[in-house]
């Protein structure tokens, strides 16, 4: 309740701050008997984790998870399955200029004010650093929905905008590059542009894409619970993200509705998918599709004036490892989150529909 | 759980369908001893309702809740509230033709396919009417929050774009014109527009944007219940919305984090906004303000080409009396569902935080 | 959240006071195409209904079930299904003398602490007229539930208590008298003790005992949520029920280990049954039986010395027509609250489990 | 939903089998700022585990807890408080004699039928093990609730049951004895009858009785959510209990209601207190006070019948070093679930009533 939790029946609560012992979770729901992949979800982790590329983060952080419970034998035994990763690269001494004053846009006003302190070690629970949890259980949700193909990536960097639909992308090319922009030539020209912006010791925004492929008929709820309103939650719970949406977007605002209908084949399927997949909250079996937007990262290694906590002016200037654009590691944390949402609304149809 | 349930402290549990006895609702939660202007809900409903301008559907339906629980003697008891809206103007006979085919981009389809079967008579529970539920529990939810400033109006429609800051506008001009939009000049194009599109028997999209203003700083958990996620979710479950962005939003992608970032006043107030009032999911006490896109209504008076239940290839024509775009009625709808979140999280807030 | 929802899958929402417009409910998460009949429901509230024999209340209330939504062309949709049952016999002038002093062990003095004031007219909230939305929710439960047998009987009234174990009775016989008991001689007793008690001006306690027959095996959840957990909360939430003991229960304490354990026979069933047919919090297929303790009913017609709400002391004298005794038209309640916990559970292993 | 997580704002999940590589939770919606006193929450586990006296199993395990996080300089942080206890005692060899069979009154059977299979080293998440992880979250909410006294003890074993009200009692005693039984002579009776047990190779049940005092007027929700009905599911929740009864419970069920009534002091405290301390599910002010029953404890040392998985009958003998008597090591659980409720409807008063 205190918004640790994520899903109904396939249920992810997570813990842990950057600078503490391990960051980790508690996966309850996930059905018995799936044959776990532990190397694939170490993969995904590997996704994820700093260092991996020359244009993330260049901090060194393993991120190796542990299981501590709920697999035996290799296989899900249907109870809850609890997860560490230790934090092995705590340095507390880099944040003590961040102690006594606030970064702009970061969290560190509103958690003093809200919790009356902060560990003020490193963004302690706002630091995405709790996302890789996500992509720990994203990883089992993925081996339980086997069936389904998840597929996420970089579409657009700062102003650099990937002008092809989904269909005419090589899903097989989104690892070939460090961007995960499966389009080889705007790959390039992202990389060189996060890299000039990592010389200024600036940051960049970005655009992640994402298609769920091969998804069943009649999952969602209709009314608060739209498949696409928690796919939404969901991807506006990862840190910097500003925006979401799904089929025809933003763009559809404009188009007129004899335009925008889908007309239907005479299987059920439709010609056209401006509904991304959902119609009425609930998935039609045609592919889910949507657009998630990142704001710079907060922190800029240049000179910044900003308060300390007594309200006085106090210049500063960002210290230590930091991503220059957050999108390329962010690519395996939408795919997560995607998989959580469709492993928890697939459980929920099952109970109900079937 | 199958979704019909909003809120984890202040909860609105809502029931109906468009063509059946009554919609309605029960709102849980709701602290003891408001005094709830009982008129001033009604006059909510009414700016949803239908029939208000020539812009919108002409069906009449005067939408007159009923409060059934949870009042006595002019406030909240701190017990449920329940209330019903009777539906009084159900011609079951204006529906038979869609009753063994499928309206392209409509529920119908994944209706049948998830639930077996169907309550035809326009729309059933994926009917635009079940938000009039919502209207009645937010507009309580306003009253509870009445320290809060919430204001929705229609900032596009097709391709009429205004381009105007909120702090440019005059937000009583609002309930001025039949399109809700504060600035006269673009809300007399906008209301030519939709006259226009209307004769066509067709549709066309829109954008709503919101302004909370007088926040208090530290609603919102800080990981998977940000508060502009579950903003993002009570919006995407509106009908028709395809999109969400707050503060900077998908722009935001584009700048830099040096230009982006929010620097502080020595109150904790920033000098620039592009947080949206959130960070790291928390309000910091300014303005909270975002977009959500609608698409275009998808019912339109033209014939058209879909399959009847067996696959069939059949051609039909809407009927009825729809509304031409959304989004003039959508502006009560939004605010509401803003103002649940507002006021589950302030409660939430009261709980841990206090 | 604020305690009027039941239920995970399967859950019950309830609004209404003994004096108000009506009380209600949405069941939500029901499956679809489930066959209702609609004159069973309605039985099932005739059996909890006051006036209905001569050891009950005399009060007049039809008790009407009216549903709004949810059913269509007598099947359950899969969509929410609101309900009201209007109150008809408020005599609001009956509680003038309770509203400014609080009746010993009712919930008026509580009431005003934590809400700071009160609907007075009769119990408000904590009325056991909210039950009727129980009985209803439960009866729907029932026909989803339709192998499940679910028999609940008064088994003890006062000092009254019957020697039987529920294999030596004929659950038939349950309707045949108006306490509820299946034992003829021992019913005659009770019905007398009952009429004694009434004479007095007093009221009497009682036990309700409850079978489960056909249950599936592997309903209920480990830890937490095991099964008799769960009976247990939603029997105790039942007006006035001071106790809950399943299988071997309180008698169990005195019995060894090498007696109480239940051996196999080679099909899985048991032996004997002193585990109540749950095992480590999931049914294992045995008969589910269990004991529901309710505690004589506070309001009394005899003259009792009380307090107002300024502490002062005041004699004053029960009026209004109240049960001696609450168990005879409690048993369809404790069938209800039963049926609802099977119901959710059923839906979860579903959801988990298949 | 699974069942894992145990309360709605004061909320724990817990994970872990007995032989795993640990078991342990996660507390979310602690306040922040509460100040940790880490000695005594080991304490509290120390009161739990195995070999602390002669009448109990004498396994060895140091139970040591460790806190991944949500705990900074001493104090709660308001965020996710992650906690592990690591397995040292895992001898899986010590289980071969149950993989293939099933031991009467386990879960064995029911966890083959639900799961398809089982992790069949020593109970998996069965175990009475789980219940360290509710007594570490337990402590968490007691020193959060310090004003609160919460006391358990022993108060029967077997046929032998103390005739005293906890009035009669020095709760200082409690901690004197091995059986955790306030009273010195009937302690050492039971401590006997104990050991007698054990030398049969066999177990008894008993009652363990919990007083909650200086418990605020207001706690509890009026309908399903009732005090009395949350700690009746969080003792029913507990490994080996079958009933529970508060205030005068079952003997309750005797009394007429003019001598069953708490009549008022002008204070607004009762003279008498049937009620338990809670009067429509809320709590009154007065002290809560209930009675928790323990089956004997089905792991016997002697030889016995069972079937193996193929239905083939076997004779096989319990193994190992089990408690010949739960109730003495139950009494810290039986306060841990009592101090979760109780914190859990504290902050739920908080939000609503404050």
């Amino acid at each position: 309740m205190a918004g640790n939790t994520f899903g109904n029946l396939f249920k992810l609560s997570t813990f842990g701050e950057s600078h503490g012992a391990a960051i980790g979770g508690v996966l309850d729901g996930c059905p018995p008997g799936i044959e776990l992949d532990l190397e694939e979800i170490q993969n995904e982790l590997n996704r994820r984790k700093p260092g991996q590329s020359a244009i993330v983060t260049q901090r060194k952080e393993p991120d190796t998870v542990e299981f501590l419970s709920g697999i035996f034998e290799g296989k899900t035994t249907g109870t809850p399955i609890g997860f560490a990763i230790h934090n092995t690269n705590q340095k507390s001494g880099d944040y003590t200029h961040i102690k006594d004053s606030y970064r702009p846009s970061h969290a560190d006003y509103v958690y003093d004010q809200k919790y009356g302190f902060r560990d003020y070690r490193g963004g302690g629970r706002s630091s995405a650093r709790e996302t890789a949890s996500r992509v720990v259980a994203g990883a089992i949700a993925k081996q339980f929905l086997s069936g389904l193909k998840i597929n996420a990536y970089v579409s657009q960097v700062g102003g650099l905008k990937m002008d092809k639909t989904y269909h005419e992308l090589d899903f097989s090319l989104i690892e070939s590059n460090p961007v995960r922009c499966p389009d080889p030539d705007m790959a390039a020209k992202m990389e060189d542009h996060i890299k000039d912006i990592r010389k200024e010791g600036d940051t960049i925004g970005g655009v992640i894409s994402c298609v769920i492929q091969n998804v069943p008929i009649g999952l969602g709820e209709p009314v608060f619970d739209k498949l696409h309103a928690e796919l939404g939650k969901a991807m506006l719970s990862i840190n910097a993200v500003k925006g979401f949406e799904y089929g025809s977007g933003f763009k559809g605002v404009t188009m007129k509705g004899s335009a925008h209908n889908d007309a239907y084949n005479t299987d059920g399927t439709t010609k056209t998918n401006f509904s991304g997949g959902i119609q009425g909250g609930i998935s039609n079996g045609m592919d889910i599709y949507f657009n998630v937007a990142f704001k710079p990262v907060a922190t800029v290694i240049q000179p910044y004036e900003t308060i300390d906590k007594e309200g006085n002016r106090v210049t500063t200037k960002g210290k230590g490892r930091h991503d220059p654009c957050v999108v390329p590691r962010a690519v395996p944390i939408v795919e997560a989150m995607a998989a959580l949402v469709m492993a928890d609304y697939f459980l929920l149809a099952r109970a109900i529909n079937s």
